[in-house]
């Protein structure tokens, strides 16, 4: 049984992950699962993804074979369910929803959200698949960050995304969460560490403030085999040093590559609250006097951007 | 039969090969041989090293039982044969060559060339093995290079090192070799390459270019990506951007931590003459007017620390 009356099943539908959502009205989130079964593990077969949705969803859609049902992520890629091409910034989300791609399945319409693509002149492009989705809910939840902010999605792929006029202006991919996951376990840097429940926070701190300058992060790296040589960090600290450079050595870039117009405005970290708090840690040591945080806020997005696309209407709002 | 009279049997015993040098009077390169019994492979035990060294250089030390055995890199290391503690910068071959450790094997004693250590106020340690003693060859090639000069040995670990007054004075880790192996075989980056035989030097100039500035390697590094799936770079001139966008980095971020006094002393390459060819190219395209470029020099470097240990002498001025 369900409190509420179901408007969307909402997809949340990452490389290694899908979780779904049952959307009352307004977009309150009725219930959500998560699953293991991410766009990678469909290998771009459409009779996979279908199963998946049955075994996540199959329950909401028999009880209401008329629930509309919007997926953002992975899923949209060219090697996904169907590809629904970047949308280039700047764009909010009224052109994320007039840019829905659609699938069927078992007799029902499956709207997909595209991702973005950015550019600055000379540079390579960018491009982002499910955090559009969480910048579209971050901006629904806070209305004010609409005339200006700068979102952090951090994550393996993290994204720096530049708001404004209600749009993605621009935005940037720092590999931070790659990084470290791969430095850790492939490089000589993880084998003097060891497992730690909690992160070291002093580690984390040293690691954040090493990351200062530009002095070149593939040499800061190799102080996370100096200090563990010399045993100035223990194997439990090393971890969480290295994450404190990985991460410092993003929001230090990040926060050179802002123009003076954009250092005023307000800076959201949007995420896994224990990953974000480790963030604001790192920014605070950075020198960034305030932040504000905000858990997942892709149920958010997939409403808003279903609202726009008329996929839902907001009943809230019509019965008053 | 080998040309010459036999002085000195010089060791190059880094972590993953074992190089063999018959060296004559004056340090003439005799015989010369390679074997893939690396250090890492001995796992700590003396009996593996001595197999080794009987291995590569047993009829060499049998024609001439007094031949003495000089050894460099990580066989000194604190997992090698036996531990030759670092010796801090700076300084140079005398202070080596009195620090030179020594293990017993088949009533014969071989020496081993110690490390290298430096530390910069506030900084990480950084640490050598193998490089100190390239380093030392190269200056007994090259003169005029001890008053001051950069040395720059590229590899897994690459090292810059400052060397003035005929001493290391201080030197940087960089690990450009190690980022752009586990990059290619364990991250998302690798995903979209193909094997080429040669590199593709325009795909490495425009990695070399793309590494300019502080905009923060984690970010730069996603180009690889983002140009492979709009295909701008195709996929065999992916690995050559990756390539130079790492060995741009450390050259820039190099290049920016030089003291306005060593901006004109001269920079000189020393390794395998296809990766200093590579980074003499990078170096161009960063604006650095001229480089020299020597192979490697550790035998002579070996040679060099033997005579000034006094365990060989230097028989073709004693004779003249």
């Amino acid at each position: 049984m369900v409190a509420g009356t179901p408007r969307l099943v909402a997809l949340d539908w990452g490389s290694t992950s899908l979780r779904a959502f049952l959307l009352g009205p307004g977009g309150e989130v009725l219930a959500s699962r998560a699953a293991q079964q991410g766009s990678a593990a469909m290998r771009g077969a459409a009779t996979a993804y279908e199963a998946a949705l049955d075994h996540i969803a199959g329950d909401w859609l028999a009880s209401d074979p008329a629930l509309p049902v919007l997926a953002c992520g992975m899923v949209g890629s060219k090697h996904g369910w169907t590809e629904a091409p970047y949308v280039a910034c700047a764009a909010g989300a009224q052109r994320l929803a007039a840019s829905l791609a659609r699938v069927r399945a078992a007799g029902r319409e499956i709207a997909i959200v595209p991702g973005m693509s950015c550019r600055a002149p000379g540079a390579a492009p960018d491009m982002m698949r499910g955090e559009e989705t969480q910048i579209v809910g971050a901006l629904a939840l806070k209305a004010d960050l609409e005339s200006g902010c700068t979102l952090v999605l951090p994550g393996t792929h993290s994204k720096w995304a530049r708001v404004g006029h209600g749009q993605v202006l621009d935005f940037a991919t720092y590999m931070t969460g790659e990084l470290y996951a791969v430095l850790r376990a492939h490089s000589v840097l993880g084998e003097l560490m060891a497992d730690a429940e909690e992160p070291d926070l002093d580690g984390f701190a040293a690691g954040v403030r090493a990351s200062a300058g530009c002095s070149g992060l593939a040499h800061q790296l190799f102080a996370v085999r100096s200090l563990g040589l010399s045993r100035e960090l223990g194997a439990g600290a090393l971890p969480a040093y290295l994450s404190g450079l990985l991460i410092g050595h993003a929001i230090n870039a990040a926060l050179r590559a802002r123009g003076a117009g954009d250092r005023e405005l307000p800076l959201v970290l949007v995420g896994e609250p224990k990953l974000t708090a480790l963030y604001e840690r790192a920014m605070h040591i950075c020198g960034v006097p305030s932040v504000q945080r905000l858990a997942n806020t892709a149920p958010q997005g997939l409403w808003r951007l279903a609202l726009a696309a008329g996929l839902v209407s907001d009943t809230r709002e019509s019965t008053t």
